[in-house]
């Protein structure tokens, strides 16, 4: 194979780390520790090689690589660091082949770093493309099962060096439940590798260059604050030229009330985040709630649907942007509520059956963010 | 290699299914929905091998094969039928070796049959020899780990195909815990294949001889029967010849409270039987209170101990002496109570350690049932 992708240094991962908490959704855990994670691995190992989806051979070999677990969990029990390379390989032995590449199971939150600290350690490129564009809380919740992809054979590893092997055949939902009784057992969190696939597979069912997005829109954020802009002004800019376009600011406000527990091994909850009350706007002058699992799932204020999955529902602290996580929403936080429309590969009728609002208990189907709010901002 | 062992057909399963009850000590499942599994199969594949740990060559395979879950379940969640067969194929093609044998992992309750269904599907001869003695509720509680064999690599296998290898190095109490939550989440019950070792290791560390004895106590119950004797003086005259070794009548009377339920895949709970209160016989006079972990655990009347784990602690249909298992306990049973030793090889430091009454949270050590009962009844 000739030289191909671009290096991923430390310099970026502050950026990344950010862009991975917008795009995370509310969930997908904290970025902080895995971010030191990739940093201690850069430092022992050396930089990491991203290459584009284009860039893989169709016969080349991925395996998906992933932290998963309640992120209020995830942010607390901090791995042991090897887990997700021990997953890996279990994976690779079992399945007779070494994997060419690893790719980023979801792009939000701490999974846009393990993977980066299993190529650091392993040498591997990581493909700048996720199986999510976003975070979700199950892992039968990504294109590549959604396109057809078998989420298993897949590999649960924890902190005391055991693992654990799931085979349910092409019955993803299957896969999610023994895997997630694992990572209960493992203490809340575990790592994981997952969907093995071919260079192909990843083009036709992955969402592309959801890496370099993450640090572009950390940057911008980041760039804004410094010239003292408006940094959603700038995430809007960013985003009008992805796969993502629409960006609409849902409420301003103050967070009066969260409600959280971890149950099943899941973080749920609610945030209710009442307006400031700006003279002349007074549809933000309610009450928004938000429910999440994990991720943030739907936004309705006094009832009024603002927001649901899979579109982006994203909690940033009012002045700065910086992404306020599910586990760090807390009383008094001043907010703005921006939702995000997902790229088509994720609303197609196959993708609502897998990760659409009636696969979080819902009752009512999808309805996109820019027919919700025909009209930008 | 050359012809060995004896061969097992569907005219001893009746005793086998009978006596395994009794070793079963309450638990273990009812060997019911077991015995018609393994008619079935020996009507499709022919009559089963039985061979001793002696007919083993040291450098043969053996893979223990197994039910587990919650006795409550198993006898009402059939299963589909290849589970075990698929977990033991699991393992061989994890391993990249094939099974020469399997072994009982419990000789008790439902898993004296389970390995005899594999043995008649794949052809495979069956130790005569297990890893328990008896029934125990976890996996770690076998000889085969108290004596140095890692239980994992394992698999365990359900009724939708999906099969979950676990790996935990050396530790096996962590294999109980991943296994027991695979299990849980596969509906309570599954079919497992653990403890793969050498015929080297068979000899060492398994308890010989205890699928033919359970044949063997099955049959001793059913001629008393016929011949109008005591089937309790039946039992205690073949197990003098035993490594069991020593019989107790601990208490006779009529079930007057049971209190059950499923907790964390385990069957709990305690049966309390109240004396027949004969004259002259006041120490059977009060109430004996048994406690029991899928399996029974521990004995007491009026807070004095009769016997405690790992001793078998069986109650018998009154007249009958038909086992009656933990899950099948109901108010009005007339019951007796016996004690039964357990081999040496059991009552090790290194044994006690693994089942010992302080392994089921009981604040007590191991006082053997013959140092309780000093003169036989």
């Amino acid at each position: 194979m000739s030289e191909r992708g671009w290096t991923l240094g430390t310099e970026q991962l502050t950026d990344l780390a950010r862009g991975a908490a917008l795009l995370g959704t509310g969930g997908g855990g904290d970025p902080y520790i895995g971010r030191l994670m990739v940093e201690a691995a850069i430092a022992e190992y050396g930089p990491i090689t991203v290459i584009s989806p284009d860039e893989l051979a169709d016969d080349e070999f991925v395996i998906s690589t992933a932290m998963m677990g309640a992120p209020s969990v995830m942010v607390e029990k901090i791995p042991k660091g090897d887990e997700a390379v021990r997953a890996l390989r279990a994976l690779e032995r079992h399945l007779g082949r070494s994997a060419d590449a690893t790719i980023p199971m979801e792009c939000g939150g701490i999974n846009s770093m393990i993977p980066l600290v299993v190529a650091a350690v392993t040498g591997l490129p990581v493909v700048d493309a996720d199986g999510m564009g976003r975070a979700f809380p199950e892992l039968q919740m990504e294109t590549f099962g959604v396109y057809g992809i078998p989420a298993s054979p897949m590999v649960v590893a924890g902190d005391h060096d055991e693992w654990v092997l799931i085979d349910c055949g092409a019955d993803n939902s299957r896969v999610e439940w023994l895997a997630r009784g694992a990572c209960i057992r493992m203490g809340g969190a575990a790592l994981i590798a997952e969907y093995p696939m071919t260079g192909a597979d990843v083009k036709r069912t992955a969402i592309p260059g959801t890496l370099s997005l993450g640090v572009e829109l950390g940057a911008a954020i980041r760039q804004a604050r410094a010239g003292h802009r408006d940094p959603v002004a700038a995430l809007r800019e960013r985003l009008g030229g992805s796969i993502y376009r629409q960006l609409r600011v849902l409420h301003e406000g103050k967070v009066t009330d969260v409600e959280r527990r971890v149950v099943d091994g899941f973080t749920r909850g609610t945030v209710r985040i009442t307006g400031f009350n700006k003279p002349g706007d007074a549809a933000r002058a309610g009450d928004l709630v938000i429910s999440f699992q994990n991720e943030n799932v739907i936004a309705l204020r006094e009832g009024q649907l603002l927001a649901v999955v899979p579109d982006l529902i994203c909690v940033l602290e009012a002045d700065s942007a910086e992404p306020i996580t599910s586990e760090t929403l807390r009383y008094g936080q001043r907010v703005r509520v921006i939702g995000i429309s997902t790229p088509d590969l994720m609303r197609t009728p196959e993708a609502l059956a897998v990760f659409g609002p009636r696969c979080f208990g819902l009752d009512r189907d999808f309805t996109p963010l820019e027919q919700l709010h025909p009209t930008a901002d």
